[in-house]
């Protein structure tokens, strides 16, 4: 199902960082969801949360906590996400943290809790007290894989990428995982990633760096322009490695840019391409724009048009739909008489209509691919944006539209 | 297929304004696809056109055409929107002005031309010179009907409305025709209304009152997001009738500002009725915002999330979606505690949680409706919007996704 996604690669463990995971019996089938991350003393933690007003109880606490203290865990339960669960919600977030604050001996604000699964539901406190102190035996750097595995919820395959970096200094090595499948599936609230590194960096850069990935990555995704609840990406540097980044200046910086970069894009488009019903995985890029906000906001408005989506589902270069989404994308004063559009770098429109040497055929091949590349020149200036996408399919309708059982 | 859908009422003639219809052959097998409207010397016409920057020739033409001259013919034809066709395009649409221009003995600036079909394609003009003079030959006051169906194109019903108001000077009445089961199908450009009284009415004042009613009826619709490059909605006051309207304060106004307000909704509720694959038809109330462009962004979230049409399709009652399109609908400050949401008058979250008498057999009876009303209180002021949209079906996704043939 999902489109052009290899099996889990190899994780490299991240010193300063180990994995516990037990199948608490929230999810159907003894099937792993819970998992306890332990990071070492004097680790960094940033992370960047859901924006939707609607956050679920984890995501109030981990933020309350973040700000307050140094977080020591992650306690990341799926199966339930504990949103829209009110005041008894948060009492039930603040409990896990207490519960294992208790068995790890260390405070309650130093536990940052992850939840995603069911909407609407009281978290089985009871389950996941008992499988508590299962996950915490089981604490061990080599857990990522497993870790991967236990925070799936709807997703077909597990998503997760691992890189080393020389430097100067010595090596450099990045490990990430992540979950989501569609914003938030028939109730189930949706997208988390967790990134760790050995290298040492302060939390404000930290966090800067994130952003700028997040910004580029995450934030550029769309399947169908629901944002969820619980959404959350995480990024540790443990500082237990050899490679030093005390602030942007330092040698290192730009190889843990690089790392982190990509490492974001590679989670966040295989989200993509493990989209729901997705028969597609499509990069719309938007050049020549006056800025990079209108050139996000055409790609976005093109990536999340259910006539485009569908269009690329049937595999019809139906360039009207392409022209009809760009015009109403709200850019003041766009020129359709500048505006060009490519497959895969074959000119389909040229100047606001058909390229000269385009035919039906010519489209039709490309848009019978299962990657496909359109591209969009606004003719306006030389910012850009870049966005990636899935179709929209019969298999979406089923998924969401069935009864959930 | 339409939800809800009667057949074509009455649509009284209009004094002072004749329309002919015929076959041109842009349609398949000989179905009507041209009509001319000839409009009584004095009357005054309105229009609002669509706000997409890819506006299709025959809206540049008309926009034009309109700011120079006094309107004495309508010119529509379905089968061919003439969009994406660049300068020749223009030329073709203003060709056709011009022969019947000839035809009828006045300029072609007293011309509007309006078109509805296949995107990307030229006018074949040879077709359509040839049957202007039938058509012209056709023109009677008994037209309506026709020309209701001669402005379909992938409409499954006939859409018109008719009405009589009584006012002192006498009587006063407004008929109009509309088409649109989506925003654009498979290169299809959609949305024409046009609506005619025999009330003497200024021009500005007329303008007047058709904004205010599209504001509230023909923007106020969704079915997938999608404005079409061809979108036009006119308003035509003859004056041929007893009514005179100088003024806002005149006798006759609230009649008939009134009626061009039931006149919009009810047509712009009939193309969501008919939208592509629809199964239901849903109002969405937004109630208690702080001001109204509030309400109507939140409104417009949830009636365009994908997540919230397929749950209407699936009779699913899945309160999390629709809190989740809620709560990333950008409203500053929203309070979720104080967010409480109805299906046909029953609460189904209160506080921004399940309501506690709520019971999915409650909502899942109410989902499974062909008729639906999602309020939504915001508790935050006293400002409402009200959003008609319909489902998100397999039927959408075959219609949308089938190589155009």
């Amino acid at each position: 199902m999902a489109v052009g996604l290899k099996s889990l690669p190899l994780l490299h463990s991240i010193d300063g960082l180990r994995l516990g995971t037990t199948a608490a019996g929230l999810k159907k089938r003894d099937h792993r969801d819970l998992v306890i991350m332990e990071i070492a003393v004097g680790s960094n933690v940033a992370a960047v949360f859901t924006r939707n007003a609607f956050q679920a109880a984890p995501v109030t606490i981990a933020k309350k906590h973040l700000a307050s203290a140094s977080p020591r865990y992650l306690l990341i339960n799926s199966g339930n996400a504990n949103a829209g669960t009110g005041e008894t919600g948060l009492d039930d977030a603040q409990a896990t943290c207490e519960s294992l604050a208790k068995l790890a001996d260390c405070r309650a604000t130093e536990v940052l809790p992850f939840s995603t699964g069911v909407i609407g539901e009281r978290l089985p406190m009871g389950k996941l007290n008992a499988a508590l102190p299962v996950a915490y035996s089981e604490l061990s750097e080599l857990g990522w894989a497993d870790a991967a595995t236990a925070i799936m919820t709807t997703d077909t395959v597990t998503k997760g990428a691992s890189e080393v970096a020389e430097v100067d200094a010595g090596r450099l090595t990045i490990t990430g995982i992540a979950k989501g499948a569609g914003m938030i599936r028939p109730n189930m609230a949706t997208m988390l990633c967790f990134i760790a590194t050995d290298a040492k960096v302060p939390r404000l850069l930290l966090q800067a760096t994130l952003n700028h990935a997040v910004r580029r990555s995450f934030n550029r995704i769309t399947v169908d322009g629901d944002t969820s609840t619980n959404d959350a990406c995480v990024l540790i540097a443990t500082g237990c490695g050899p490679v030093d980044i005390p602030n942007e200046h330092a040698e290192g910086y730009p190889a843990l840019l690089r790392a982190v970069v990509g490492m974001t894009e590679r989670l966040a488009t295989a989200i993509i391409r493990d989209a729901e019903g997705a028969t597609k995985f499509i990069t719309v890029e938007v050049t020549q724009a006056a800025n990079e906000a209108e050139a996000e906001q055409v790609a976005f408005t093109v990536a999340e048009s259910p006539l485009v989506k569908t269009a690329f589902f049937g595999s019809d270069p139906n360039w009207g739909r392409f022209l009809a989404a760009i015009g109403r994308a709200k850019v003041d004063g766009l020129e359709v008489g500048r505006v060009n559009i490519l497959l895969d770098d074959r000119h389909i429109v040229e100047g606001g209509t058909a390229a000269a040497d385009y035919t039906e055929e010519i489209g039709q091949a490309i848009m019978a691919k299962a990657e496909i590349r359109l591209r969009i020149e606004l003719g306006r200036g030389d910012h850009e944006a870049r966005v990636w996408t899935s179709d929209l399919s019969h298999d979406y309708i089923r998924i969401n539209a069935d009864y959930r059982s």
